[in-house]
This record gives structure tokens, C-alpha cells and sequence, in this order.
């Protein structure tokens, strides 16, 4: 038991706090022979960094990945590969100012209850600056569910709602999301989306976000019933990252309103091989993998850290206000984004081992 | 790592299928000296048991429960519980007829992709039978959480969502829930919900389902960030359980669409006391419970065995036609409700141990 | 993390005391397709079977092993394979009038210190009873052993020593394990062997012995460094068995007093293959099979239960004598023999699948 | 299941190489509030450190630690802590002419064997350089079980045999270890070590030896039957130190040389308290500690590299004679006490928190 891994056999520990020296992680399990080096890690952080637009966090970090140990002449050796990206921007004293108080929606009365100590510095360890060791071992499970399966991994997310405007699901363009600040698949949410925002950064709010993940080209028969269950261990992925309250699969909540002969998907054969009619399982059956597309999605809360003022009481037990300065996203659901990718990427790449495991070869 | 484990401190293994001699289960790390007997889990089993009402599956089984080892003369030793049930109703045959066939929904054709073999008779090992196994451990976890607080656990679930039809949470009364067939805390609703599944029921059709689970009066403090969440482990324990596709947290997915101002549960001091003046966050923030109810849902999807006839494919890649006779549920959402509330006893007996391992003492 | 639990990928849990109903276990992670029926496990018990010479206790069980899940037709299925074995010989009456003594040697004081309760018949969870779980998970783990290498598990152990007294290493012949009782591979030795146990049984006392297993025909490149080497694991297994007060590989102590050039075992090649040309390293270099003979060799302490009267305190805190009567083996190494084989297939089954899951292949 | 970790509760991962640019740990799990530097952590790395008399290897290497993370103004904060010591004298060159031989006594075949891919710069992962951040973790286990049990942890080492010379236990002065180079506990034998060891550096050969770690007022109670029993993680512990060959408790391999009547500690009562009148047992009686010192020894083989020539083979197949050159340690048992040490203090600290988990408080 470890409170700060995760994963089986393709397993990483996270380590470090937003103002710390540095954060970083261990990733254990990695197969051997996979070529790696910083530049196949460095994009997928890149993606993440913050200050890249005005609707993200203006914290300058250059977040430059360090690989200390398990490559040898560019390739895995099989022993712990750790990594380590130093915290270069730390304002420390943004937070010295609500150093006793504790904000809204967010960790610090709760780290506080449970260890009777917390670092305040922006969150310390609770800040979401800790995902950015996901996204780096991320980048290293996509090269392993490459080596397994043989062709390069296929795992993409995009922003599907913010606030309470959501995409036009018929525009889907996977094109697209790489083209706006906020990998939305769909051009024309954008600019509704950009004044949203505008205008709840004017006001020192914040707003919610839902994001869907989606691995395309997966074999079936990934996922270990009946508490290995592929989809329970991408709710316990998806739900471990900062802010998300909700986690569903394929159809998810909208399922409970289907007929049974609407939600089942029905099997044809295509090619010798089965064929789906639909897909409202989301990829997963019996907590097993299909072979379709595993359609994960996740709703992020707004971002606590606003500068309206709140409510709130401090350590001691006094009761104060608080408005958060700082730098801070005024939604924290876009940088998820590569998040969710990478949480999705270590999952899959955990039951590839997994299979092989059992099952003596990776999945047809 | 173990696929058929759940749990870290309180840890159980669940053996068993739906056709075989018997299932149970091996609750491992439960403290000693706790009063425990069959008396202590069978009402919790009989909750769940098949055959109460003309909407649940009609397969007869008294799903008596036996402690094999582990108690000595009324309490725990600390040592293994093992529980069995023997299955007593297995109409085998009923199921003979698809046995090729994989029935749309069902996790026959995944566990065929991935183990090659599969135990046809009623599902095998992906049967919702196995939630019986959880009912009984989830009694076990309610005496653990009971010896640890110091007080009787307060964990209930309801039934908030019938196909499109939800309850109106201003009539929630808990006393109404033990009072229908439904699992209802809403006393309007049950003639709707009747009829609707009357109907479906004769249409030879299904419908899903959205529970709600909470636990009252657990301490601050429970969770162990960043991947052993409270909500973390919550999301796998609900996502785990047959037909689930989506877990949420507090407001869950609607939070996408508050405002920072709005989502943010402010603080008040109330007798010495933090006191929260709402509950967005669920009880969960940073993955550690504040001391407010933890409130958790789940979608169930609408029973894949159903009377109306839909397309297949066989395990000799055949294409077919296949109805589901046998006896089934027409609303499995029904019978999750206490197998959601056995795994959130369940995850919260075990956020207990781990708490006091590291802290020394159980939360305040 | 589970205290009862033993293995990674092929994981057994064991639960049940010696006088209560049944003893049994839940195996984890069994590969499917593998024929498996009680007549494979069944054997292997009655090789470790009370009552089956003087020289072993008197206790009467048929040790009759049921399979109740993870079997579907002969075959198993991937899914977890339920063990039960029940207890029929159960004179607790012979343990009523020591409850309250703690035994010298036994867990009886430990235990009570620890949980504050115990199972005082016969030894409860404590006693060497609960190793025909761990006999019958080895019979499993043998046939996954077959299944992975392609070959029958070639696991053989044999008693080196009783009390003071070593075979001839020189006569070793495997052949003669099976010839008398004492699975003694060297013929000279049982005479001395029958005498010495009869004299001891006679006085009322004990004898220790030390126990080597051996497994051939294993490949290079078993083992998972540094935590998970296959030396660290098999010292954990065997540690674990009752009784056991010392584990060593290859040359194991004696190694302390060779050269470094006596001990490191030199190389040539042959036929293409890697050949060394000793074994002081028992198979295992930095915590990797290299392919030649696994040796483990582990030292069993007297039976505690003895007719000597000792001197002992109550658990009310009273001075006291015991003698214990009950039915004892003179010499529990014996029947350790079976027990210590079984571990060794176990780590070994564990193993060749953790190897698969990071390689991909089984070893060469 | 993490190859590179250790400990259940208090737990750690190692990563690096011998020859990569650092070497580190993460600990989890550790408790709050512990003060906490890295002068807590220094000296007993200074203890292990290379280059500190003629009898270890010359290499020259400060250990200076640094502490990443999970600590905040000088007290632990309950999340991780990340140690990094970064490698200094890194003479790769000194390993080039051999990197292709396989060195007799090492790792060298066997993680070729088994990842198809070695660092072969003094060993890379398999190198002893790894123990130091075992002894870093045993620094920080030493402050945890401080916290937990009130009392500075009195956990220590001494070395008993050099070659096949072994101590006179009748001269045992624990404060003479710290007095001279070799860890001795026996004044008298430190000559006779010394010209030992220098007539094996003349001759380019190597000697084996053996420690013996004791920890003194631990309470009884520790360890988690049955596979967690407090002695099989003792084992694992020590087994896993690098040339560790066999691992024993108290009397370990002479107690199947006792008679049942000998070899069972006999207790009485004193001041209220249970004492037992020998420690056969090692302080541990069915994998629980008695509370009476907790004794553990252990073999470790002569230093595999050696300047005598010997046969081998390389990785193309080719046979080949090598002799190793760079600055090795004569008798590399030496530098394992501190290790020792430093790995039973973590099995202790482990313990401690796994045992009030289950039971709510520390053992009495």
C-alpha cells in the first residue's frame, strides 16, 4: 500500500510540493529496451505548462524534465526510471498573507485536519502542480503501450463543456483541438468560450469544465475483474486529479435514462471480426475492454482560488474573509486535459502488463 | 496486487460464481476483540436478497451466510474471516441455450476476448451475484467503523432516478427508504416508478438507475492523497459494481457548471467547531473527508437481460439473435443500493485503519 | 498490503484455524486453460498428511481438498480458485486444560500480547495446520509453473539433518525421498534417524531439522530487483513457514568463510549455453535466477509441544508449569518438507509471471 | 507490487545507478509532525560511506543527502520524502575493459538474462552503492519509531565473522564497535581481522563474513501473521542486501540441533511483566515479537570482484578470463552493518504503524 502510487505493474510515485525545490516521480515496472530520452517526455509537459494563454495560470515554469536513473545509452533498462523537474517560479510570499487562513474549496482545512501540519505554500502538496509528474510518466506509458501493442499509442482528450456551455458533439474535430487555447474539438464553441471566460476573469470568479478522454485502437480484453476492473481503475485515475468530482464511461449517467435494448450494444460480425453497433459502454464491459473506443469523461469543479471574497475561518479558529491573489486558472478544467490523457495512458499501459501477466501474450 | 481484492488495511478477496457451489469471501486485517456473529450480516444480505418485490430477479436463494474462522467465542481474533454462501438456486439449463452466444451489454463476449474460457452458466464470475460477498463484508466494515468512532455507522443509500424519472429531493425523508420496494426516500414517486417498470417489465424491456450513498458523522481527516483519495477509492469502489458506468462526488457533474463563488464551501465557526455552509464538495476535499456528510452517486445501467430480441454474434463468430429468458432484474439499480452502501462502509473501515496507522490516533 | 496474503501476480490468501470448521484458501491470479481438478492437488497433501508414521502426530484428517470456483469444466477460468479443506479430527477438549498457560516456544503468549484474544485450540491460527493451504496452493502452482515453461515443475525437497545429525551429502539419491518416512535422500542416515526420534519420543522432547529444496530445470532471469529478488521472496516463504528460524541460498552461511575466488561460481560456455562451473550461488545472482539449481535450505526449531514439563506464566499474569499433551510430531521438520516445496513452487509461479508482465516472453 | 520498493505502511523506493549522475529514495507513509533534517540522516550515511579505512573500497564519495520534499519548516508533513544523494566519483572508465565480460559472483549474467540490457558501470542498479538510501530510509525509521513508541530507537550492529574467523561472543562490549574499522564487538579479534584482510588485498582475493543486528526494547506484539509475520519480513529484509547469502533469527541454524526442552524460552514473572528466562527465540515467537531483544544475522558472501583472474564468458558467447580492477571492498560484510541496521529499523517502523492500524494503539 502506498499512498502516493499508483498503478500495478506499471506503477509511478509522485513526489514534491508547488514551492518546493522540486517535484518529481519513480516509475517502476517499465519494460526494457524502449527507447526514451527527455525530448519523447518534454511535448506532453509542454502541452501542460502553464502560461501559455491568458485563460490558464501566468506561473512561469519552464517545468524542463530531468531523467536521473533506469536509462542507459537511450533505452530502458527495466530499473526505476525517476524523474525530476525543478520549481524555478515561487512566489512564496503571494501566500503569506492567507498563510493561516484556510480557502474555500480547496485542501487546506482538510490537510490541516488530518496531519496537524500543511504547507500553505500554494498547496503544497496538494497543488495541482503534482500532475505535472503524471503527465510526465504519461509520456513514458504511451511508449510502453507502444513496445506492447506495437503501434503508437492513440489516447486524445478534449474540453466538452465549460461552465455550462458544452460543445456541439456533430462538429468533432480531433484537428481542431490543437489549435485553440482550449483543446476544444469544436471551432465554434471558441469564441463563446474565450468571453466567458474573459468575463469571469473580470469579475475574479471562475468556472467548471468537463473533459473527455478518449484510447482508440486498444485490443479487447483489457481489465482484471472484479476490482482491477479497467473502468474502476480509470474512476480511481481520473478521479485522483485535482478538482474532479465526477467520473463516467462511455454513456455514464445519461445510461440510467436508456431502454435495456438501447444501451446493450449490439455485436455483428465485420471482417472476422466483431463489430459494435454502438458504443454507449464506453469501450468496457464486465470491466473488461471491448475493443472499441474506451470514452472516459470527467467534470471539473472552478477553480477555488478567485479574488471575490469568501467566507472562511483560520487555524486558530477565528472566523476571517478571504480573496485568493496570486496566479491562478480561471479554469482549471483546460490544463486538465493533458491529464486525463496521461492518467488514461498509465492505466492502459498498467493492464497491458497486467494481461501479458496472466495471459502469457498481449491481447489480440 | 489482487484482482479479486478490495481494500488496503480492511481488505477483502471475493471468490465465487453465480453457478457454482458457492461464493464468498476472506475479510483480511479486521481488528480483533469486535462482536460479531451471522446475526450481524444476515439483515444486511437479506436487504440485497433476490425475490423481495415483483421488480427484482426472482431466483429464490436465503443467501445464508457462514463465518468459517476468524471469530472465537463471539468476537474477531484479528485473523481471517472467511464467509460463505451456498447457491441454491442454479437453473443452469436456463442458460444453456444462449451458451455460445454473448448477450449484447454482458461481459460474455469480454471475458471470452480475454481468458478464452468463460463459465456461461449465468454469467460466471461477472454476475452480480458476487455483490452478496460485499454485503457481508460491508457489515463487517459497519462493526469496524463502529469500534473505531465509538459509534454505530450511519451509512444509508437510496434510490434517486428511475430511467428519466428522479425523485424530488425536497420530499427526501431517510424513514420512507425502508418503507418501498425501491429503496425511495421519496414517497411520490413509487407509483410512477411501479407503473414504469410494470411496463417495461411486460415489454420484455429494462431500465436503469441513479443511487445515492452517504455516510453521516464521519470525522475530518479520512483520506490518504494523492492516490489513495477518500473520493478516489470511492470512484473504484462504485465503478467496480455491476453496471455502473459514472460516479460523482458532492455535486458532481453539475459542479462544471457553478461558479468558483457558488462551488466553494464557505467556513463558519460554530461551537468550537468548523462548520460548513454547504456541500458541494460532497465531504471530500483534497481527497480528505471535512466532517460533513459524504455523499456519493452512482449511475446503473439499464439490465442487459431482457425478453426483446437483439443482434449477436457467437464465440464461433456466428452472427445470431438472442433474448434473454431467465429471471432478471428489471431495474438491477434497485438491489445496488446496499451493495453501494457495503462499499462505502467499506472504504471508509478501511480510511480509518490507514488513518490511524499514520496519524496514531483516529481522526477528531 | 494483506498479512495473509502471499504472492504478487500468483497470490494465495489462507484463512482458518486448526479447530474450527475448515481451513482453506483463495487463489489469485491463476492463468485460465490450465486442467486442474482435486486429483491434482490432493496428492501433494497426503505427502504432508498427519498420522502417516510414528515419527508425525496422530491427528486423524483426511485433508480432502474441494475446489469451489475458478473451475469450469476442468479447466480454470482466470478467475479466483476457492480451496477448502475441512477440519475433522478436532479434540479440543485435549487444549482446555492449558488454556490459560501460555506454551514456551508457541505463538500463544505472542499473539495474546498482540490482539488480546486467541484461539487457544490448538494453537488457533497459529498453528502448522494452516501450511495444507499453502501445500495445496503449490499444487496449482506447479501446473502454472508447466503451463508457463512448457515443461513439468521439476520441485523436489528432502530433510538434511534431525537434530544433530546430517546425512551424507555424498549419498544423496532422490530416488530414496519417497522411500521412507522421513524424505530422507540418503538411506544410511533413517536408522540413526528412528532411533534418535524414538529415544526423544519416549523422553517426552523434540527434535529440530533442516529441510533443502530444490528446483531444476528453472530459467535465467527470474527475479525482480532490488525489493522483489527471487532470493528476498523465497527467505520471506520460508520464514513464514511454522516454526522456521533460519533460510540460506546456495552456499548460504558457509559462504562466509570462502574465498572470493572460491565462491563466485566461473563460467564457460557450452553447446551455446552459459555454463557455470559451481553453485555456490544456490541460482541466484543479485536477486536473478541464473539458470542452475535453485537450493534453498531452512532450519525447523524442536516442536514446542512437548510431555517435559516447563515453566511458563498464565495469561493473568500467574507462574505455572505445562506440559502438553495433546497429539505432536516429535520432528515438525518433516512434515515441512512438503510445506517448504510448496513455497518454492509458489515464488517460482510468481515470478515466471512477473517476469512476463515486464518482458513480455517467459524467460529462456 | 512494486519491484523497488519496500515496507507496507512505512514505505520506500530506491532508484539509481552506481554510475549515473545520483542515487535516491521516496519515502511514504511516514507520520507527521517528526522533526526532521538531513542532519538526522548524515551520520549514519557517514557510517556506511566508502573510503574510511583500508579495509573498504576507496572510492571516493561525500553522501551528502538532501531532502526534496515532505518536510516543512523542519517537520515532517505526513506526504513523501523524496532523498536525493548524487554520485560524485564516477570513474566509469575503471569498468570499460570489462563491460562486455560477465564478472563471476555478480549480477552481470544474470540482469543481461533477464532485460536483455545491463548498465555496466559497476554494476549500475545491481551495485551496492544502492544501500546507502536504505540507510537514508533506516534514518528516517529511526525518528519514526522515536515518535511511536516514545524512546529513541536502540537499533544496532556488529560484524561477528570475518573468513572463518569468528568473534568470542563472551567478550561482546557494544561500545568496542564503534572503536575500530570493522564494526567488531570483540576488542581481541581485530588483529588478527586486520592481517586477515590485508593478506587477502595482497593476494587480490576477498572474504566473506557475518552481522549480527539486534534491536532492544521493542514492545511485544510487532508483526502481521501469516505472511506478514515480523521474521519473514526480517528475512526479505536482509536477504535483499546485496551478497547476502543466508539470513537467521536468535538461534536460527543451531536450533535444529536443540532439544524442544532447550530451545523454548521458559517464562516468569517480574515486576508485572512476563520474562522469558533465553532468547532462543530472537525476540519473535510465531512471527509476533516477544519483547525481548530481536536478534538477526546474517551471511554475506566474499566480494565478487577480485583481481585474481577467473573464467568467464561475455555477452556475444565468447569464453573469457577476467580480472576485476577498480576500487572494491576486500570484505564488503563490513559496510553491511550499517545497512542492516538500517533495514531493521525500517521493518520496525513498518510494523509499529501496521500494527496500531489493526489495533489502535501501540503495542503496550
Amino acid at each position: 500500500m502506498s499512498h502516493n502510487s499508483f498503478g500495478s505493474l506499471f506503477r509511478f510515485t509522485t513526489w514534491g510540493e508547488s514551492h518546493g525545490p522540486a517535484i518529481g516521480c519513480v516509475i517502476d515496472g517499465c519494460p526494457p529496451l524502449i527507447a526514451l530520452s527527455e525530448t519523447d517526455i518534454q511535448p506532453w509537459l509542454d502541452r501542460r505548462k502553464p502560461g501559455q494563454s491568458r485563460f490558464v495560470t501566468q506561473r512561469r515554469e519552464s517545468d524542463a524534465v530531468r531523467i536521473l536513473s533506469g536509462v542507459f545509452e537511450g533505452k530502458t533498462t527495466g530499473t526505476p526510471i525517476s524523474l525530476m523537474i525543478e520549481n524555478e517560479d515561487q512566489r512564496s510570499k503571494d501566500y503569506s498573507e492567507n498563510r493561516d487562513k484556510f480557502r474555500p474549496g480547496h485542501a487546506d482545512f482538510t490537510y490541516w485536519a488530518k496531519y496537524g501540519i500543511r504547507d500553505h505554500r500554494g498547496g503544497g502538496r496538494s497543488s495541482a502542480r503534482e500532475t505535472a509528474s503524471r503527465v510526465a510518466a504519461g509520456a513514458v506509458a504511451r511508449k510502453v503501450i507502444e513496445q506492447v501493442t506495437g503501434k503508437a499509442a492513440d489516447i486524445r482528450g478534449a474540453l466538452v463543456q465549460i461552465g455550462s456551455q458544452a460543445i456541439d458533439r456533430g462538429r468533432w474535430d480531433w484537428a481542431e483541438v490543437d489549435r485553440n487555447p482550449f483543446f476544444s474539438p469544436d471551432a465554434a464553441v471558441i469564441e463563446r468560450w474565450s468571453s466567458q471566460l474573459d468575463g469571469l476573469r473580470k469579475a475574479g470568479s471562475s468556472a467548471g469544465a468537463i473533459v473527455e478522454v478518449v484510447a482508440k485502437g486498444m485490443p479487447a480484453g483489457l481489465g482484471a475483474p472484479i476490482y482491477g476492473k479497467l473502468d474502476a481503475d480509470l474512476a480511481s485515475a481520473m478521479m485522483s486529479i485535482n478538482a474532479v468530482k465526477g467520473v463516467e464511461i462511455g454513456a455514464g449517467f445519461a445510461a440510467a435514462a436508456l431502454a435495456g435494448e438501447t444501451n446493450g450494444d449490439e455485436m455483428r460480425m465485420k471482417d472476422g471480426r466483431v463489430e459494435f453497433k454502438s458504443n454507449h459502454a464506453g469501450g468496457i464491459l464486465g470491466g473488461i475492454s471491448t475493443g472499441q473506443d474506451i470514452v472516459v469523461r470527467f467534470a471539473v469543479k472552478p477553480t477555488s482560488s478567485i479574488l471575490i471574497a469568501r467566507e472562511t475561518v483560520t487555524a486558530s479558529g477565528d472566523e476571517a474573509e478571504i480573496a485568493t491573489k496570486g496566479r491562478h486558472d480561471p479554469c482549471v478544467g483546460i490544463r486538465a486535459v493533458p491529464v486525463g490523457e496521461a492518467m488514461l495512458a498509465i492505466v492502459l499501459a498498467d493492464h497491458l502488463l497486467r494481461h501479458r501477466a496472466q495471459m502469457g501474450s498481449r491481447p489480440a
